[in-house]
């Protein structure tokens, strides 16, 4: 089954058991972590708070903070959450311990997976490389604060649409759930020739989108619909909580 | 704003205060109310259980118990959920106990709301014209068992598509939700010719509507796909919890 669930909380964690997921958190988390990692940060620890963040960084002597609340920099963080600022020169060979509430609660959602990587338009051949021949697929949209939005959505649509263009086991729509209906045909419609610019278009409609324009980060909004930047497919290890190349 | 929400329990119910609210539930619950309704009865009372169902029925004498569980007739009621056997001969005049669990839930959601209408391809045109000039508009899809159901999600699209092509308030897509966005894209990808063939065809893809297929109810996708067979919009009396025509 390939299965798009548009918020963690529309799934139950037991329906996940033994799944592959795929978290979604396009504006920007998972794309910000892909940045990281494919600029050559060591791993990056997901944090659902900022204290806890704080406390897992006291614990590893060389490791850099990053995150924001409300789309607004941490007091004491070295990094927010704009892709942009995840240089090679500053990330390389570091270990991010990273804030995002979103992304992290749709993690932790996860915890019965078999696998669990995390996804955005930065990586998205990677991604389905990855998924291409599993039986069960999860791509789980993180959602913004319980709301469903649409660019996760649209990049939910975008992997079906990879997917279903295989002969195998996700060509036919008769094997996927209604969500991932809604996702595939919202991709074909907005983005019909997948390009930057419908992508972009697309994204900055979005509510997450529209709050990034007004806090004068479109470019952010850019850097998230630049399809396959990397060829890596950052994964959660369940045991150690850590986000790593796979 | 023009909302569109994919399940009852993604939006607070004061969210909804002194909104205007639709409640879809296409497969089969409003297009059924909404037939039964259209076809003489004086009004529906929506009901959560089949026993509740059966207490208020005994409460009026002149009452007819309708509803289904897993798609099948309840023992004891004259009526299940296909809106073909609400024949006018059987249904004019009468008092209609109608239960129906995903429905009767997003009804709930809507206490504090302005108004409560009942929506379904069978009443497009009229549910479109109450709203039309409405501030806030909220497109509750009932779903199944907290899951999104896509013929919702493409009823709701078509509401948002036709509201779109007025001048008014709804024309302007940054006054959207992103579920409002999705929406919209489903129907125009679907339903591009708002043809009876092409909803229908996506009825039948639906999780819902593969359900009503094997259980050998394929007419009435046909009869939920008849957009404009009806020109009332039920409304529900949220003091009295009765459905009449409004």
């Amino acid at each position: 089954m390939l299965n798009v669930h548009l918020l963690p909380d529309l799934v139950e964690p037991m329906a996940l058991q033994g799944g592959v997921i795929v978290v979604i958190d396009v504006l920007r988390a998972t794309t910000t972590i892909t940045t990281a990692l494919g600029h050559g940060a060591e791993r990056v620890i997901p944090c659902l708070e900022v204290d806890e963040a704080r406390r897992v960084a006291a614990e590893h002597p060389q490791a850099v903070l990053g995150g924001e609340r409300g789309g607004c920099p941490i007091p004491g963080f070295q990094f927010g959450n704009s892709p942009a600022e995840y240089r090679p020169e500053l990330i390389d060979g570091r270990t991010l311990v990273f804030t995002t509430t979103n992304g992290t609660r749709a993690m932790m959602r996860c915890r019965a997976a078999a696998a669990v990587f995390i996804g955005s338009f930065v990586n998205l051949s990677a991604v389905c490389e990855v998924v291409r021949a599993v039986e069960n697929v999860h791509l789980l949209c993180a959602g913004t604060n319980g709301k469903v939005t649409s660019e996760d959505v649209l990049f939910a649509g975008a992997v079906v649409h990879r997917l279903s263009k295989d002969d195998g086991d996700h060509f036919d729509p008769g094997r996927w759930n209604d969500s991932a209906q809604l996702a595939f045909d919202f991709w074909r419609c907005r983005a019909p020739n997948s390009t930057l610019e419908q992508i972009e278009n697309s994204l900055r409609l979005s509510h997450g989108g529209r709050n990034l324009t007004s806090l004068g980060m479109q470019e952010d909004i850019t850097l998230a619909s630049e399809v396959d930047k990397f060829s890596i497919v950052p994964r959660l290890d369940l045991n150690s909580w850590e986000i790593r190349k796979s």
